[in-house]
């Protein structure tokens, strides 16, 4: 893990009073963040549409009551973007855009989870709760921040928008028409995500990488009904039979994702990118101990766990719908099933290219006796960041600050649609500088948040915008 | 379809009243059994333990109703045995046992049944309900005829006993120890099972043969919980891969089941049992439209539809529990995933041996990165039946009265755990005579019962005491 090129230095923040307001609300800003856990603002689900509109409306009003000028939802094709902003800074102090979203995954399993997930609860430093960590609490962070500096400083020493969306759970569909449609709106000096995790406690980690995702499903149609395995088993193709085979063709014995073509576009690892993944400590034994598995997988031959999980592509199953799941022993031959299939993906593979290669892929496997049916349901492109900005230094040193500790860099495995739309159609620099764990259960059941990790969190948000100013006036 | 030696003649029934009653009581038997199939006696789910019994107590009254001199329930350490008994034709005359069952199989998936499942429906010359077929309509059917018999006969001119389980859904696990132990009461000539069904409409179909079973389950447990697959894919091994690779792996690209020793006690088919199957009409055209895929399977190499139907082993995947399954685009790895997997046995192989050949497989082919568990659920023993028998004669011939035509012999491809159990146990021949038809949805949603195989299976039941009795006279 490659050291951030910082300078900490003891220095006397103009902003004393706007940290110890904020320090001495923090009980405050977790009351009213509990009023937006407590909403299920689940995207994927048909039938939390309410709840979704219900969370982007309650920002809109927490984002007036902070004193944000502009503060309202704005339409797309899905669920709204909520969209605020303070531009009192005036045009010659820099402007931040702040990315969120205010949606969340679905809890199922629901009978796994110790506190209900909508029903925010603290056990020590953890604050239990859907979307605590993935994101309403983390970008939360950033309107506690703002809201300080109102408090005692009258406003922001910066520029501030805000888009919240509400569909990063289901792969930000609208999102980059959005931003293109509203690219005058939306302009900034820089761009901040607090969407992602540190390597550890303690270690603040700026994440300079995320990778991309094509989300697949595959229908295998075979009867037009369930079928008695005793009456037609040996002459009925099982359709179930039939998914196994082919999903289990996805990958070969390398643990190389066997779609043709799939990796031609990769972009390969730098000898200085594999010495830096190298300077990483990173311990096999904790890390399979926190996945909780009798052993790791050795995955894509020729790579170390960390360029696997950060730097290559994957292929990952993540179910299968239809067939007998209950109790007891049905004997059937089940009519259809659906996979859901996601790949992650690196620069320089085009999503909607690896999608195609998929779909051939199925269909070359396919046999004449079932019919199967390829859906893409998301897509999202990789996306790299420039370490070398004016701002990344800002946020190098306010990260610093808020935890005491040099931030590293890191590539990192998840996906955010925003960065690659940010990046192309703003081209203002995206700074990932996230408040979340490795152990928050984040698309898990019982997902937390630290509250330490929060409470410097906003530390870090209050000395970023300081940092930013000093580094635009200088 | 070898043609079963029966000789239809004309003569003129001594039963004709018991004949002629049961055809103008038609609506009302339909309207008992309505009562029957309105309890969900689903045996497989814990919420209908309640619904099981109350279908055995139904069962207890209705054949105390009818005039049965004995008529209880019988604990075992599962569901109750319902018994049955009218001895009053004396030792002389031959006994009967009539064996059925009252529990049904679940009705998911629920959304595809066109009427509920529990609340009977006729439509045209069909009656829609869970259970109509298998096997509450057909079991029924004996009870109907007895009733006749003591409306217009006084009693019938047979000993009957009826043994009625409610445990056949899930493998009939405490049967045979129930019949072992009661072995001296349901001692009889000839037992009765009408739970199978007609190779075709107006062909009456007497199965010789059915395939036993080991019906297994595999847990595959990778993570302790679900992970975010961006932040974990690659490196920890997702158990849903595991699985579709390890069940892929239980056949060969002959389609044969790839389980070392599984086919080691195969009875091979004799060149007369081959013969006598090619001599049986199979339009594979129209079993594939029946079935309603693209195309049939080619199955197990070396064999053709049938024989691969009634007389070779197939193992069947039922259904996958585990992962994400609903709506949208949930990106985990699922912890834990359970599949269902039925073998269907023949001859001589033994399924608790399979059940170990199939563990010892699975063992080897799982990697060290997940934990496998297999389970299994139930077992049961195939077996082929005296075709030469005294009272398989008698079935012929009232099965041919019944239906106006002459039944065929078949090996079915279905499990009757109850036909080894009275082979074994009780030593007398077991007649498999069924009134079902190939498009009953037996096991699947939208189960139909045909109501002109219902009367006719009356007066074959009818016809059957008669020609035993004239049979053990001769």
């Amino acid at each position: 893990m490659k050291r951030a090129n910082t300078d900490i230095k003891e220095k006397k923040p103009m902003t004393q009073s706007t940290l110890e307001y904020a320090q001495a609300h923090h009980a405050d800003n977790i009351d009213r963040l509990f009023e937006l856990l407590r909403i299920p603002s689940i995207s994927t689900s048909a039938e939390r549409q309410d709840d979704v509109r219900r969370a982007a409306d309650w920002l809109v009003t927490r984002m007036q009551e902070i004193g944000l000028s502009r503060a309202e939802t704005i339409k797309t094709d899905g669920h709204p973007v909520v969209y605020g902003e303070w531009l009192g800074a005036g045009p010659d102090a820099p402007t931040v855009l702040v990315y969120g979203h205010y949606d969340v995954q679905p809890t199922d399993p629901d009978e796994e989870w110790t506190s209900p997930p909508f029903e925010p609860t603290i056990q020590g430093d953890l604050l239990y709760a859907r979307g605590a960590s993935d994101n309403k609490g983390q970008h939360y962070v950033h309107l506690a921040a703002t809201e300080a500096f109102f408090q005692t400083a009258g406003a922001p020493p910066v520029n501030l928008k805000f888009l919240i969306e509400g569909e990063e759970e289901i792969g930000s569909p609208n999102l980059g028409d959005f931003i293109q449609a509203n690219a005058d709106m939306l302009a900034c000096d820089v761009s901040l995500i607090s969407d992602t995790g540190m390597v550890a406690a303690g270690t603040p980690t700026i994440i300079c990488g995320v990778r991309g995702m094509a989300y697949m499903e595959v229908v295998f149609q075979g009867p037009k009904r369930d079928l008695h395995s005793g009456a037609y088993g040996g002459v009925a193709h099982n359709p179930l039979q039939v998914m196994v085979e082919t999903l289990a063709a996805l990958h070969d014995e390398q643990g190389r994702v066997a779609i043709p073509g799939f990796y031609d576009k990769v972009r390969p690892l730098s000898d200085e990118e594999r010495a830096e993944f190298e300077r990483i400590p990173f311990d096999e034994e904790a890390f399979r101990q926190e996945v909780g598995a009798p052993a790791l997988w050795s995955g894509e031959a020729g790579y170390t766990p960390l360029e696997r999980l950060g730097a290559r592509p994957t292929l990952e199953l993540h179910g299968i719908r239809g067939g007998c799941v209950g109790q007891g022993q049905k004997t059937v031959i089940p009519a259809k099933l659906t996979a859901k299939v996601s790949m992650r993906l690196v620069p320089d593979q085009d999503p909607l290219e690896i999608a195609q290669l998929f779909e051939a892929r199925i269909r070359a496997l396919a046999p004449p006796s079932v019919d199967v049916t390829v859906h893409s349901l998301a897509y999202a492109d990789a996306a790299l960041v420039d370490r070398d900005s004016p701002a990344m230094g800002a946020a190098v040193r306010a990260y610093g600050r808020g935890f005491d500790a040099e931030p590293v860099f890191l590539r990192a495995g998840g996906t955010l649609p925003v960065v690659a739309m940010l990046n192309k159609i703003l081209k203002a620099p995206v700074i990932m500088m996230g408040f979340g764990l490795p152990d928050d259960n984040a698309h898990a059941p019982n997902e937390v948040l630290s509250l330490d990790n929060f409470r410097r969190g906003v530390n870090t948000s209050i000395y970023f915008m300081e940092e930013l100013v000093a580094t635009y006036k200088s």
